[in-house]
């Protein structure tokens, strides 16, 4: 493949089939595809079978998975609820195993008008759970920090600050935070906490987009590098520099780019990569 | 008046007149108008006239004015830009005094694909440029962060702790912090933020309201107190407990609340407010 650290997660390319995608993404030399739950939907949902057959539709296409996406989503209200979340998490490692991927990355979710300190109190409880099925099923764990206008309803944890915290206070070496400059790219302590992350040898993923100027939607408007008001590359050197050499991942949701064939997306996304 | 410490934004109400809000609020008890600059066009926009015919209709209502709102917008790619918006900052000062207005509230401004760094500078050394001006008009300086959802376009401040960071750099009794539940409710610092600022008499203002889930309009979207998820009882009880006692100033943008009848909104923010 002729891009090596490539890879473009499969919701990017949400209109595509994981098989179209896997094909897509290989012919122009994208050698990584990280799984969206979502593109195993098809293939029956998370199962042996949806595994089996994913794991074989990847790897023909001759693609490596750098993560499964998206487990987590800790928050909720009755213990029971939270105990079959941690349960759902478990099968998602038991997964990503059965994909060969190298990370889970966890949205870790939020409840609207919870204390968000009770909440937070959630994720590490449930995080915790997990670390002894992510060394049975030899999987790294990577937070998402997702950005603060997510904070009432998808991510009680906004910033590589909190993430961080909490890998300093489970502390193993398959816990970690996934990167993605849409989330952090606003943070003064960005620059920081990239280089104690990095040190600590704790970066697990780095995805890049970019933020549309303006932004008409909080999902679904993000954009191609270049096209927005991120500095991505100075982003990714500082993430090298850190000591990451793993994966840079395409992560785009666009209401635009979905309504376009995903072939040219895909081109598109190619050009984008190569400016950077 | 009824409600001694409650103010409305003359914003909230956007489809009034100053005239007519002013009379509308009166009717209601709200003993507070905080005045944009938007409402002063219509009387001819930033000047003399404009000042004198504005306090004049404030007063005739009864009324007090917590702050003129907004100045700022430092951030322009030319020096030139950057002193003639300093400029502009100096005459909202003098218009502030006119109105016998306590603060003038700043949003900072943020200039797309500009490194945040240097933006940060340039609004520090605005500010710095302001402080003579605000002396010799008795007029207090409330920086207002916004939250990171407007870090591209609207202000690169986004944090208490970094508007604190410019008081503590700039340290005169008239610079503060103006803190809006809306852009801050999410920061795991709030509850230190709040403190350190009120140990420092820099609270200069709090400004409510609620963030609706799900939000559907990054600007236009937000909702009455008790409608949203934020805890706004509680952060109004962390400020106070830090030692302000100022006004609350209700500011809410929402398409929703623009389309119904101006005063029905208003009798909703009244009791809205009373449940607090």
């Amino acid at each position: 493949m002729k891009y090596k650290r490539l890879a473009v997660h499969t919701q990017t390319t949400r209109p595509l089939s994981l098989a179209d995608a896997a094909t897509a993404y290989a012919d122009r030399g994208i050698a990584g595809i990280s799984v969206w739950v979502e593109a195993l939907e098809s293939l029956g949902g998370i199962s042996e079978h949806a595994t089996v057959e994913a794991k074989r539709i990847v790897d023909d296409a001759g693609l490596k998975i750098p993560a499964l996406v998206r487990g987590g989503f800790f928050c909720a209200g009755d213990a029971t609820t939270r105990a079959r979340r941690i349960d759902e998490n478990r099968r998602l490692l038991e997964t990503a195993a059965g994909l060969d991927a190298e990370s889970l990355v966890l949205v870790v979710g939020a409840l609207p008008g919870e204390p968000l300190d009770r909440q937070r109190g959630w994720v590490r409880d449930g995080i915790e759970a997990m670390i002894a099925d992510a060394e049975s099923c030899n999987v790294r764990i990577a937070i998402e920090p997702l950005h603060p206008m997510y904070a009432a309803d998808k991510s009680c944890i906004n910033r590589i600050t909190d993430a961080r915290a909490i890998c300093e206070l489970l502390d193993h070496r398959l816990l970690g935070v996934a990167i993605d400059v849409y989330h952090v790219w606003w943070d003064p302590d960005l620059s920081r906490e990239i280089k104690l992350l990095g040190a600590a040898g704790r970066i697990f993923g780095l995805h890049v987009c970019d933020w549309r100027v303006p932004t008409r939607d909080l999902l679904t408007d993000r954009t191609l590098m270049g096209e927005g008001c991120i500095d991505v590359g100075r982003i990714r050197d500082e993430v090298e520099a850190a000591g990451f050499d793993g994966w840079h991942e395409v992560e785009i949701f666009s209401d635009d780019y979905w309504a376009i064939d995903q072939g040219e997306f895909l081109d598109q996304i190619v050009a984008s990569y190569e400016s950077l």
